[in-house]
C-alpha cells in the first residue's frame, strides 16, 4: 500500500497587474489558485506540470487533513508517494485554469470595481490562457524548465499546445485521451449543453448569482449529457443496463443522471462550464499553425500518447493523428491504445493498466 | 424511373365509444388518421401494413398533389409503383399512432369535454397500444391478414410486437433499425431529451397550449440531441466536420442543429415527443415476456431484420439478439448486416442497398 500524501493547503499568486486573456480583455487583479505536491529539489530540476480537466481543480492529489471521510485529489491513482509520478522523485505543480470556478479568478467572483460577479462580462478563455497562466505560475516559482506536462482530456489539450507554443520548456509531455483539436461529434455534444444551459431561464444571459439558488437546472442536465459523453455504450450496458430502480419504474441510469447532475451543479458554475468546453472546442492545431507538423515543428522531447479504445469524446484515430505527425518529425514518441469499457474516463479509473506505461516511460532515458 | 404517386387523401377512423389505452385510461371520441395506398384486391390478401416511427406520420409514400414543391411520403423511397413494396401489386395501410401529432387524437387535440386541449392528461401510450390502434383500422377496412408488416425504429419495435401479439396475422415482417428494446445508450438519450423540454419553463408541466408561440426552445434542443443519435460519427464527421459557417465562428453543425431543431418544433409538439419516446423506452419483449424465445413462441413467419453497422440507438447486436431467438425457434429468419456511414437513419436514407433486400424477400416463397 502507498502511503496517504497529505497535501498542502492550495496556494494563490495575486497578479496586482491582472491577466490579459489572448483575445485581449485583463481582468486585474487576478487571482490564480494552484497547488504543489512534493519537494522542488535545489536545482529546480524535478518539476512535473499537471494539467486538470473540466471538472477537477488543482488538487491533484492527496488530502489536506487525516480525515478519512477526505476524498483525495482527482489524479490521486497516479500521482503520489510510490505512484507512476511518485513524489519521492518528483515536485508536481497545477494550476486552476482560467476559467474554472476552483480558486482562480472566474465568472462567478466578485469583480471590485461593482461590487458583482463577473458574469456574462468574464471573457471566454482559450487553452493559450490555460496554458499561459501555468508559465506564470512556473515562473513565479522559479522552474524555467520541466521533466514532464502530464494530463488528460482538456488536461491533454493543455499539454499539446504547450509542446507547440513552447518546445524546449519541457523534457518530455504524456498526454491521454486528447487530441489537437475535439472532433465535431464531441464539439456537438458540447453545443448542446450550452444550448440546455440558456434554455433555463434562469440562466439570464450568464448573470444569474441574485437568483436564490445558483444550482441551475440547465447546468445539472447539460452535465448529465457531458457524463453520457465520458462513458461508453459497453460502460452504459454493465454499470445500468435497462435495471429499474427498485420498487420503481424509474431507470436506474435516470436515478444516476440526477444524482451527478445535482451533484455537480452544485460545486461548480454554468458560466465556467460554457467557458470551459468552448475553450476546448475552439483549440485546433491544425487550423492555428497550417498543419500537425508545423504545431510540433520544434518539439522533439519523449513524448507518450495514451488512447482508450471506447472514448467517444477523442477517438484513437485522434491520437494517431498526432502521434504520427510526431513521428515524421522524428519525435521520440509512444502511442499506447489502452482497451478498456470505460470510455473517456478511463484515464481517472484504470490505474492498474495506466501506471506501468507512465512509470517506465518516465523512468526510461 | 418510378411514376410519381399520387396519394388518396387522409382518412379518418372515428371511435365514438373511445380509445382505451393499455393503462386503462380511456379518451372517447378518438379519431384514428391512417393513409392507404393503392388497391386493395378483392379477396383482401394483398395488404401490407407499414408502421410509421417517433417523427413520420401515416403518410408513407407519394404526394396528395402534382405540385412539384410537395415532399413525398417518408417511405417514398422503398414504397410506389414498382419499388421495392410494389403499389402495383400490394395495398398499403399506415395509421398514424396514438400521442403523435399528425392527425390521430393527440395531447394537443381538444378534449371535448373541457374546451382545452389534453396536454398533461394526455395517456402515456405503449407500443402494445400502437399495434392495437392499427388492428383496429385493419379490422375496419375487413383485413384479417397481412402479407407484411414493416417499419424502422419505432416501427420495427411495432413489427416485433405485432409478432409476438399477433403471431399468425401476417406472413411476413421486416423490421429495421430496431430491436426488443432500447439499449440504455438510447434511453439515456430520451431520458435527457425529456429533462431537456422540462427545463423550459414554458413548457409548465404539458400544459403550454395557452402560451403564444408552442414551438419550445426545450423541444427545439431536445431534438437537436435526438438528430445525433440518428447520425453516426461518421456521418457527422463526414457532413460537417469542424467547419464553420463562412464569414462565422459557428460550427456548421450549430446551424444544422438550430435548422431542425427549429423546423421540427414548428411541426410536432413536446407533450407528443416526451411520450412517443417513452413508449420507445417502455417496451421490453424481454422482460414482458420472460425471454425472447417466449415473445416469439407463436410466430413462424417469414422475417427480415436489418440492421446498420453505424446505428447508435439500436446497434447491431440487437438484431442479433431478436434474429438468434427466432433461429432457435426454427423462425425462417435472415438478418441482413448494412454498412453504411448514416446511421440509425441509414433506413430512411440508404434505398440502393435496402431495396435489393425487401424485394428479394417480399418476392420469395
Amino acid at each position: 500500500m502507498s502511503e496517504t500524501f497529505i497535501s498542502e493547503p492550495p496556494k494563490t499568486l495575486v497578479l496586482a497587474d491582472g491577466f490579459r486573456f489572448m483575445h485581449g480583455q485583463v481582468i486585474a487583479p487576478f487571482e490564480l489558485r494552484y497547488e504543489t505536491f512534493g519537494e522542488l529539489n535545489a536545482d529546480k530540476s524535478n518539476a512535473i506540470l499537471v494539467c486538470h480537466a473540466l471538472s477537477a481543480s488543482a488538487h491533484v492529489c492527496g488530502k489536506y487533513t487525516n480525515d478519512s471521510e477526505e476524498k483525495p485529489g482527482w489524479w490521486d491513482g497516479l500521482v503520489g508517494y510510490g505512484k507512476a509520478i511518485d513524489l519521492k522523485k518528483h515536485f508536481v505543480v497545477c494550476v486552476n485554469l482560467p476559467g474554472s470556478p476552483f480558486g482562480t479568478t472566474a465568472p462567478k467572483s466578485v469583480n471590485p470595481a461593482t461590487g458583482k460577479p463577473y458574469g456574462s462580462h468574464y471573457p471566454w478563455p482559450t487553452i493559450e490562457d490555460m496554458v499561459e497562466s501555468q508559465r506564470i505560475v512556473l515562473d513565479h516559482l522559479g522552474i524555467t524548465h520541466l521533466c514532464a506536462i502530464a494530463g488528460g482530456s482538456l488536461g491533454g489539450m493543455q499539454v499539446l499546445m504547450w509542446a507547440a507554443l513552447h518546445p524546449t520548456f519541457a523534457d518530455s509531455i504524456i498526454a491521454m485521451a486528447t487530441g489537437s483539436a475535439v472532433p465535431v461529434t464531441g464539439v456537438a455534444w458540447h453545443i448542446l449543453g450550452r444550448k440546455i444551459i440558456e434554455t433555463d431561464e434562469h440562466f439570464n444571459n450568464g448573470d444569474y448569482y441574485d437568483e436564490p439558488d445558483d444550482s441551475l437546472r440547465g447546468l445539472q442536465v447539460a452535465r448529465m449529457l457531458g457524463h453520457m459523453t465520458y462513458l461508453s455504450a459497453q460502460s452504459l450496458q454493465r454499470k445500468f443496463g435497462r435495471r429499474r430502480r427498485a420498487g420503481t419504474r424509474q431507470f436506474e441510469i435516470d436515478s444516476y443522471f440526477e444524482y451527478q447532475g445535482k451533484k455537480f451543479a452544485a460545486l461548480y458554475d454554468a458560466n465556467s462550464y460554457i467557458r470551459v468546453q468552448a475553450a476546448m472546442d475552439e483549440m485546433d492545431l491544425e487550423e492555428k499553425f497550417g498543419d500537425l507538423e508545423t504545431a510540433f515543428a520544434k518539439w522533439r522531447g519523449k513524448t507518450l500518447i495514451v488512447s482508450f479504445d471506447t472514448d467517444w469524446l477523442f477517438p484513437v484515430t485522434e491520437s494517431e493523428r498526432v502521434s504520427a505527425a510526431m513521428l515524421s518529425l522524428g519525435v521520440p514518441v509512444q502511442h499506447r491504445m489502452i482497451a478498456s469499457p470505460n470510455g473517456h474516463d478511463t484515464f481517472l479509473i484504470d490505474y492498474d493498466l495506466i501506471t506501468p506505461m507512465v512509470r517506465e516511460f518516465l523512468s526510461s532515458p
